[in-house]
């Protein structure tokens, strides 16, 4: 495994390693590495030929107000983990090197953002959406993985890659939870014993939604974001909740009724911690047909 | 010469000329060659060893109320002129090949399209910027080269390509002008023949700011703008001065003071044409020294 500090290097060693042949899978991470890194880099591990992890913990996708000071980093550990991963190259540029002196290019995905984290964190996805440009000019990979926990960037980027013609698939991991289903981030680090507890209020929530449309044939999106909201507040007494949302997976735009293939997301405060969570899950032709009915 | 529409097929074309260790040279352009394009397509066929022309009128670089529809197309007078210059691929893609349904990413370069053509043409720049970073990756060249008649997008791009690390030179070619100095414009065109001999007013405007600073050491932008606009109401009763601008060539700015590298730019309406033209000149470091001692 190979650590590439400069954008030059990596973009001449990405560029002979195509050429040869090989496929190259990109995984792009801000580093502090748990196993929902490691589920995506094995992803990559598994479908090609080079895996390229890039490591930047990128201050245009933080509001001023949020953590990029306080955001964990660990590059030893996360070194020591990704070799066991089998990674080929890690890409870990300093800041100066990604935005030089009178860095002023902006690439962003409208209509995308409007809603879920979008309209809660102003200026986020295109700071999200211009790193990844970047690092996918520098890196040219053949695929990149992303995770579905932040399941609108990954939106986002797969029509960034449509729209900019960067000739390249994105792949969406699923989400990696814990025991008790609580899913896995670098924000969990700063959950105490308490608040972690409470943490599992978002998973429970999403399950409650499945089963409150699955089970029970609700399709009135308002009452389903009702009940997650009652269970939350039940469950987790530190918790705030900073939206709950029903959308569409084409454009993202929240729904007045329960059909076709929808994402139901949520972003909640517990403690400092702004943690997330979704599930993505279709809703059968059949059972829009007897509503229809009725 | 190969005509190619689609950009699957030109992406899979550049990717193999690239690894064969071609040099891939491209000029982007809206199509209707005068001596200006093919003045470039000629540096670009000395220097690389794959020459690819793209010609598309891109309709998110025009306002609601500029020339959009009738600015003027001709496929195979251009094809043959290409021809001509040993141009190796015209890629000429469709307006929905381009900006698929729901297009909805933008490429934005801040600062440097505050003032010139960017303080009167909103919008313009980010579409140019938009369309260069599209074609950029379908055809992934070595050097890119632009008209120095478009001096503002010349530099635009110039940043675009060294911010998002798109891994290209980008090369600035001269101005090529009529025998009486008017700079080659497809826009031109819309001129009739009085208005053709107007026309020229934009060079000697040029050429009287020029004189003022080189051989009478004026030092005051704002004189100099003030003789060259008279000079043009004086040579072309049918014109109509939409800016005359003296800037740093880093940023982009209006200066204050005549020194260092600089562009006099200027846009005049000339009937229904509005035509541009501009010098980049540099004010040698001596004659500010003695300025100072004045």
């Amino acid at each position: 495994m190979r650590l590439v500090r400069d954008i030059r290097t990596m973009q001449e060693l990405s560029q002979k390693l195509r050429c040869e042949g090989n496929t190259i899978g990109f995984v792009p991470t801000m580093g502090y590495f748990h196993q929902g890194h490691l589920s995506l880099i094995r992803i990559a591990r598994q479908k090609a030929d080079v895996v390229v992890v890039s490591i930047f913990v990128n201050p245009f996708q933080f509001g001023p107000k949020e953590d990029f000071k306080s955001y964990p980093r660990d590059l030893d550990r996360d070194m020591k983990m990704a070799l066991k991963e089998k990674v080929d190259f890690i890409f870990h540029p300093s800041e100066q090197e990604m935005y030089p002196k009178n860095y002023s290019t902006y690439v962003e995905v409208t209509e995308l953002d409007k809603y879920l984290c979008g309209a809660s964190r102003p200026g986020h996805f295109k700071g999200v959406v211009t790193v990844c440009t970047k690092l996918f000019n520098i890196i040219r990979p053949h695929f990149a993985v992303f995770g579905q926990k932040d399941a609108q960037q990954a939106f986002i980027i797969k029509r960034l890659v449509r729209d900019l013609n960067l000739n390249m698939e994105i792949i969406m991991g699923p989400i990696i939870r814990e025991d008790d289903g609580l899913a896995m981030s670098s924000r969990n680090e700063y959950l105490n014993q308490e608040q972690r507890e409470q943490a599992v209020c978002l998973y429970k929530s999403l399950k409650l939604a499945e089963s409150l449309i699955k089970d029970q044939g609700e399709r009135d999106p308002q009452r389903i974001i009702n009940q997650m909201e009652g269970l939350i507040n039940r469950l987790a007494s530190q918790s705030e909740i900073d939206y709950i949302s029903i959308v569409d997976t084409q454009n993202l735009k929240p729904v007045d009724r329960i059909q076709g293939e929808l994402l139901i997301a949520l972003a909640v405060w517990i403690g400092k911690a702004r943690l997330i969570d979704n599930i993505i899950l279709t809703t059968p032709e059949k059972a829009d047909k007897t509503d229809i009915k009725e």
